[in-house]
């Protein structure tokens, strides 16, 4: 593969107070250790590797901008937010902040302020990186950070991954603070990492909850899929329909049992969405007073998007919140039995950049197939993991791993044991 | 005092299988033990005690119409709400359904469908009991019941302990569910008891979260009480202010220190709830259909509150969310050093039912006046419970004592001690 993940590099030494790749690196009591909430142990797994941080997180003295020019002279943030203390305090160096989709508020990536990140898994066109965390994930992509701090809303983090053959993991999201980041959604927004393996993973998560990942022990011959087929099937390009075949090829052949099942509860998402979904009102509700003084500095294909939260009542709103509760409880019997289901993350490879600029229509489409199946899993108020699975050609395809909330270290054990059982199929070419 | 209260029939045995009380009352096998989710003891504190059950909570097999007429040919509900469910498992026998203030949307207790049950506290002059658990109150106040189940959601338990000389306790609202009980706001909505004493109230509670209360020792003279003056003590009738100050008095005699605080935090909620506040909302967003098709038939007070939730915008309503949690954190830091506060619960004695029948201005004004010091802790997500401390004469006024979330077992520790100091003054003329 010839990249190397630091969780090859600290190996098993996680809970040791200087990884083994920073020894004689800092002075005497540099880094500082740092004490997870739920063991006691002090905990230094990032000791000297660079993390980047998406441009909406707080950083002590530097601007938190998101993406915007309306923000970009606002006074710089008096203190960490407490995802990036928490890196800080696991030894992480701060490789810079990233470039995104203005307030997150895009899954394709495009930055009409400060230029596009361009996806560097092909050579010879400009294609997009997926948003909104594009410069998080092209900077792991390209070797300028080890991991990526970064938010997901309907995927943010699952989608760039996706595109640009990571790993994405949006945990279920009450486990990673959200103070001091810019809202998008203040009910579905989820801290969390890009990284290049599914153990880098798990260390960028063990770091953001401050709690121990407890791997069950779990065997691809014991363990049954779903693969749910109401909509998230549809319209397949065809890399991804033959990435995502020869996945569960490779995981039958492990033994493991795959069922098709119908989740009819996905047809309802649109007219539980249908007076505007909580991205728009809880949006509005934080740029209400910006927008209103600057509208004209904000991307227009943004800003369109907020102000549809505008016209939504309390009551819409009220009545969401309650229909997304019945329908979570409705979709957690569904999923009870199985291990986890198994979707293809976006059911595009990444277009290019030209295609999207100067066309809104292809721009809105574009998006919204981005965001149809990983959005799922936030309204689940579930979690899931991205991780590649193409087999050819230099485009990659994301393998989406998911289950209801609280399902974290299941999924990542699975992911674990899908990941080994995917190398064969994809190391061809870079092998 | 004359009256007995059920913790003193069932003394210390709240943990028997059968209270000393209903021995031979039941046949072998009845009433089926009870075991507490926390301790798993088998617990049976309410063996044969007659409990009411306040008309918007479902019981299996009746029609739970919230004191409407709309709801009154609604279908039965098909099974007890998890509290009836807990008080029916301790053996509580279900004394009738009790009357209200129509879907719970006021404080004063008048119901023109079914008629306004009378304070028994005045046998010359027919006064209101208080709301919207009018016919809860009664029922304990009356004997008809050893006590009620109700709800509060700005004083609904509290206003007609307080005006029917009654014991009422409004918990953490988490700490007792809410399912099966028909919603006023989703928000600040409490399930709760009215009883005759605070060892009842403390039965009650263990009863309804299913969970053990752990009185700590307290000592009145190693108590520090706050005051708040802000808004909280203007314009008290006369019997309320003197038996306030008298009640102070006492508790100073006992060794308690009492200060009075500004609470400038107080002054701020008629700016966080300018555009309706949660009550409107949140009933609109339940109401809407049944009023599109019902309005006629409902109270015309009652559908003019909730029609104002109509008005209210999404972005208001999360706002409103956003400015009551910064709030209650300004509200918590302001009372942590103090083990209580104390208040009148309501700055009026009862007025005659008369003069509020015709008059909405002043039904209004008196609603507002009794919402205004029992609401502010709804809107705090804290505990109070309202006991009885007049001093003459035949008008019952509250002593409330209230504090911050999960406070619930300190200030119902802190209420066995001051009902017990209060007792002397009180008692003059029933003694």
């Amino acid at each position: 593969m010839g990249q190397t993940t630091f969780a090859e590099i600290v190996g098993q030494a996680a809970a040791a107070a200087i990884s083994p790749a920073c020894q004689h690196v800092f002075m005497p009591g540099y880094p500082k250790a740092f004490t997870m909430e739920e063991t006691g142990q002090t905990f230094m797994p990032l000791a000297g590797i660079p993390v980047s941080i998406k441009d909406l997180f707080d950083v002590a003295g530097e601007v938190t901008a998101a993406g915007s020019t309306v923000l970009a002279a606002a006074p710089p943030a008096a203190d960490d937010c407490p995802a990036v203390a928490r890196l800080r305090a696991a030894g992480a160096v701060l490789a810079g902040r990233t470039n995104m989709v203005e307030f997150a508020f895009s899954a394709v990536g495009i930055n009409p302020h400060y230029g596009t990140p361009i996806n560097p898994c092909d050579a010879a066109v400009a294609r997009i990186p997926g948003g909104s965390s594009s410069g998080a994930a092209v900077s792991v992509a390209t070797g300028a950070a080890m991991a990526a701090l970064g938010s997901d809303t309907g995927g943010s983090l699952r989608i760039p991954a996706a595109l640009c053959g990571l790993v994405g993991f949006k945990s279920t999201a009450r486990l990673v603070p959200r103070a001091g980041a810019i809202p998008l959604s203040t009910t579905l927004d989820t801290v969390g990492a890009i990284t290049r393996s599914v153990r880098d993973a798990i260390l960028l998560h063990e770091v953001l909850t401050a709690h121990r990942v407890h791997l069950p022990k779990v065997a691809l011959a014991d363990c049954r899929f779903a693969v749910a087929t109401t909509g998230l099937l549809d319209g397949l390009a065809v890399e991804v329909a033959e990435a995502f075949e020869a996945s569960l090829k490779a995981l039958r052949q492990a033994g493991a049992l795959i069922e098709e099942i119908a989740l009819p509860e996905l047809a309802e998402l649109a007219s539980i969405n249908a007076s505007g979904g909580f991205s728009a009102a809880e949006s509005y509700a934080w740029h209400r007073q910006l927008l209103a003084d600057h509208e004209a500095a904000y991307d227009p294909r943004v800003a369109r998007r907020i102000l549809r939260g505008a016209a939504m009542s309390a009551a819409d709103y009220i009545g969401l919140l309650a229909a997304r509760q019945s329908w979570i409880a409705r979709m957690e019997a569904r999923l009870a039995d199985f291990d986890a289901v198994l979707s293809p993350t976006v059911p595009l490879v990444a277009p290019d950049i030209a295609s999207l600029l100067g066309n809104d229509d292809e721009f809105f489409r574009v998006n919204a197939l981005l965001l149809r199946n990983p959005s799922v899993v936030n309204m689940l108020d579930g979690c899931a993991i991205s991780l590649p699975c193409q087999r050819r050609g230099p485009l990659p395809v994301g393998l989406m791993v998911w289950h209801s909330g609280m399902h974290d270290d299941a999924v990542l054990a699975l992911a674990l044991q899908i990941e080994a059982a995917l190398q064969p199929a994809r190391g061809s070419q870079s092998l």
